[in-house]
């Protein structure tokens, strides 16, 4: 049976490397990967006392003592050209881990090993107080021992299947999609797994993540940070600590704040910057969150770092004919060509390519 | 300056490939790993339904709904001469998260990666209610909320510093080390930043870990488990739940236990058993953890495998003359000298090989 291909296939999948091609058909990467170095580490940091609980109870018998909090827990990835890109660092959103960027729900290559294919080192980071980089219990433990009330405890956000689906935009309400949804929906039980309580309530301000990823960038002499949703704006809140090390900064589908200094502007007007939003913005009824209002926020976000003379890109994947993409676009069926987008996008604007 | 070389040395060296050489020396590795496949997935999980939190209460006003829980997240890379080998799962023990088998605290290369480079598909599992697996928030938003008791949440978990230089078995007391410590002691900030709070109290009995360790040996086609300390006997009360994926057993260091009934101990005397313990087990003062116990308990379990003919050796190293391993014995100086004797042992009593 002959397939029909329209116009907009064939105009999208020119621009598709065969590796992208590849992996959207479902197939196994041809071709073994080969890595330089890989391994893991933690950014950050810093030591707490605790008080000793009240006799018999709580934390297993265990005295006071010492504990570290706030670490920042790294995941990388160095290809063999490695050291001639700069390296990028993907952080997840909330309720998400570093899964986000791996392997998608329905089987195919995530955009961390894309990203190292494509010979970029990739660095993962699990937000603080969540997943891999824990988090600090005190609290907890202190309410359970009696000795703090239990409204101390943290406002622990986890999105139940039912606000996931129009959150993320899967489709107008709970169990319909979008006819052009581009998130593989038959896989959807495994993004729920994905989904994690995000104990974010705890911390500090400001945020270590942020202080964490501008550490990092340092560290790495220089990187591109990443951000989605919840961390979608982490990119910048690191720059506004630490800029000397942020190379490029990527940001996806998150509110863009309104109130930020001129003085913040024009530091944040001297790093490269991408926004990237997918479809069906307006389309979903309810739920907490209002992404046609977040685009709009970031659309003026965008303007005011360009009126700094800033270099800075809105890219709307709908307005680009490119249609369906959910909030978890790094997962889509097309997530492969949207990775391509971006690494053009560093080419150009970090890196100073001339057009692909 | 020579330095001295005692014929222990010698002797151990001897036992010794290139690679775990190079990496003792902490020279990064010469040559690139090549990686045939790598990825993420999750085993096990199931929908929970929530009720919605009173009005203007908990969880950042999300309603009631389902959400996931009791899944397991597993990190894995397959090595193009995997296919060869039985898989190996390794899974962390109290307070720690897949991390333990990864770079060591010193930037060493863990056993993750060597028994990649050893041709072995390896398999990492976060522990269900820890790390990328998450864990289940209700009780603890219930609490919050004020529609459960504070006695309701969870007996977390956290070592201190000073709890865990004496249970890893640093040194005899805080601060002391052992003159022969094999710990990188040096780097022992980084180790802290690994030790994360542990909510197994959350879990149902039999612990989801369990049936999910199982269910990956199935979904593999056949795996050796291995576990540590709090996962030390993991793997066996995995093939006490469903033994026919399971084709070996590495415990490390912990407590075994003594009120098996003889079906149960002829269920595990079909799968080839290594129990593994590092050294000064009667020699730390105080603390949660009795060693020399742990050790006891497990030569009379392996006795008893061996009376139902089973195959199941315990591997003493300080009886095999190699001294001074703590707890943490994967992230040890000569990590990789011992990840050498489990993978001989792999070759000679789960892969059928003749003496190397």
């Amino acid at each position: 049976m002959m397939r029909r291909v329209t116009l907009a296939c064939v105009v999208a999948l020119a621009g598709m490397t065969s590796a992208s091609l590849d992996a959207q058909r479902g197939k196994a990467p041809d071709k073994p990967l080969v890595i330089a170095s890989q391994g893991s580490f933690f950014v950050g940091g810093e030591s707490k006392a605790i008080p000793a609980p009240p006799a018999g109870q709580g934390r297993g018998g265990v005295p006071g003592g010492d504990v570290t909090v706030n670490q920042m827990y790294v995941q990388y990835q160095i290809p063999p050209n490695g050291a001639r890109h700069t390296p990028v660092v993907m952080v997840h959103g909330c309720c998400l881990s570093s899964k986000t960027w791996e392997t998608t729900p329905d089987g195919r290559m995530g955009w961390d090993e894309y990203f190292v294919r494509r010979d970029r080192p990739v660095y993962l980071a699990d937000q603080v107080s969540r997943a891999r980089s824990g988090f600090d219990a005190t609290v907890i433990s202190a309410v359970k021992a009696g000795s703090a009330p239990a409204s101390q405890l943290p406002n622990i956000i986890f999105a139940t299947h039912q606000i996931a689906w129009t959150v993320f935009r899967f489709g107008p309400v709970y169990g319909k999609t979008f006819p052009d949804g581009q998130f593989p929906i038959e896989a959807i039980d495994e993004l729920y797994k994905q989904m994690i309580p995000d104990l974010n309530a705890l911390l500090p301000n400001p945020n270590p993540t942020w202080t964490n990823m501008a550490a990092l960038a340092v560290r790495l002499k220089g990187a591109i940070l990443m951000g989605h949703s919840e961390s979608g704006f982490f990119p910048e809140q690191a720059a506004l600590i630490d800029p000397s090390g942020i190379r490029g900064m990527i940001s996806i589908e998150m509110p863009c704040p309104a109130d930020l200094t001129d003085a913040q502007i024009a530091t944040l007007a001297k790093i490269p910057t991408l926004v990237m939003f997918g479809d069906h913005l307006g389309d979903v009824q309810g739920g907490p969150a209002n992404w046609a209002m977040s685009y709009d926020s970031c659309e003026k976000y965008v303007q005011r770092i360009k009126a700094a003379k800033g270099d800075a890109e809105m890219m709307s994947l709908p307005k680009m004919g490119i249609k369906g993409n959910s909030h978890m676009l790094m997962q889509d069926r097309n997530n492969l060509q949207l990775a391509d987008l971006i690494l053009k996008w560093i080419d150009q604007h970090v890196e100073g390519k001339k057009g692909t």
